[in-house]
């Protein structure tokens, strides 16, 4: 089974594009086979359902929520890159940053959001590699989570420009 | 004389695997002969003897000890998952976050608590590399450091899993 | 035109090397044609024109000029270990921490100061790669602003010791 259909079994609908808020660019390869996706935020379709903290007015379930929201961002950046999801060999890191008050200690359980949407797509081997979750006093734009990613590909194949 | 041996010259000895408090792997391997190691804190053996804020109820002195357990457990988590520590080319990139109050400036002092452990085990020109030493508000568990780190192997083999 | 050509044409002259303040490398070379560069501060010369925070003491201007600044260190640290600037084949990601009071939420304008200066030198294409901006409670030595690279070169030419 491919991503795709596994993504639709699970009734995931990706995203549009996130629009990037300065001068920089989602996706990036490098090297043989590497990807870093800049960090992504937790807007859907351009819509922020999420803005403030953890510890304030975000809930843990909410910042689990954004995280995957995040990563759908990402997903979606990847499918526009790249011919097929199926060329992902690995999601070599995370790095998430939790914007959450002073005593917050709970950033592992917000970015479980995240790792648990990989997991079920991608399946533990591909989906979860190496990690670290980080708070901070304040996110752009008052966002609760925000995601890079460095990923393996097997193959560096681009969309078929000519496609419909 | 080997890493292990150099270790066993300065009194070191290495805890237990560090426990992953959420979806991700400790150790993940990429490309030719990369590792990312996902950021490690500071518990020893499970038990966590620092925890807090630099500038609040850690000192310095505390820090670089806090610092120090990190990489203890990451060079841990390596020795789990190669066959030998001497495979190990360069420590590329270390990037440690220091929890600390809004007024402490010295994170770079508290991360040379792991960059000296290194530098004695492995010496400058392996152990060594490019580093960032970053505050933040708040970390994981409320743990004083948290450090990640990516690193080039001379080659990818395995512990023997026949091994008593 | 060369890139020193056209950092000539833009007026830009790099400082000199930027001192580590603590046990590690600015610079470190690793696979066959990949650079980290450790976390770079706004000191021009030694001299910390920008010290503070955004959202208080720090408007999004300076904010930005301290963000070149810390470009123009990175390239200081690229020309000393490269034989010419013209063998970086892409600026992969910029990964940028904004020391900014709780309510400030402009971490991307901020960032955009290290991007512009990468765009006009190096052009779009090879200067503009992936990139994240976080905020932080506070950065080493009270700097407003610190930017870590990754960078992948046509090759590792070295400068010619005997020139010069």
């Amino acid at each position: 089974m491919s991503i795709e259909q596994r993504m639709n079994e699970l009734g995931i609908v990706l995203p549009e594009l996130p629009k990037a808020s300065g001068i920089f660019s989602f996706y990036r390869d490098f090297g043989e086979k590497f990807v870093y996706i800049s960090g992504c935020g937790p807007a859907i379709n351009g819509e922020n359902l999420f803005l403030g903290k953890l510890g304030r007015e975000i809930s843990i379930e909410e910042g689990q929520e954004a995280a995957k929201n995040c990563i759908l961002n990402a997903l979606s950046i990847l499918k526009q890159n790249l011919e097929s999801l199926d060329q992902i060999k690995s999601f070599v890191k995370l790095l998430g940053f939790v914007a959450c008050s002073d005593d917050f200690y709970h950033q592992t359980q917000v970015m479980n959001g995240a790792s648990t949407l990989l997991a079920s797509v991608f399946g533990r081997q591909i989906g979860v590699g190496a990690r670290s979750a980080i708070g901070t006093n304040v996110l752009p734009g008052n966002i609760p989570v925000e995601i890079e990613l460095i990923l393996e590909l097997t193959d560096y194949r681009k969309p078929d420009p000519t496609a419909p």
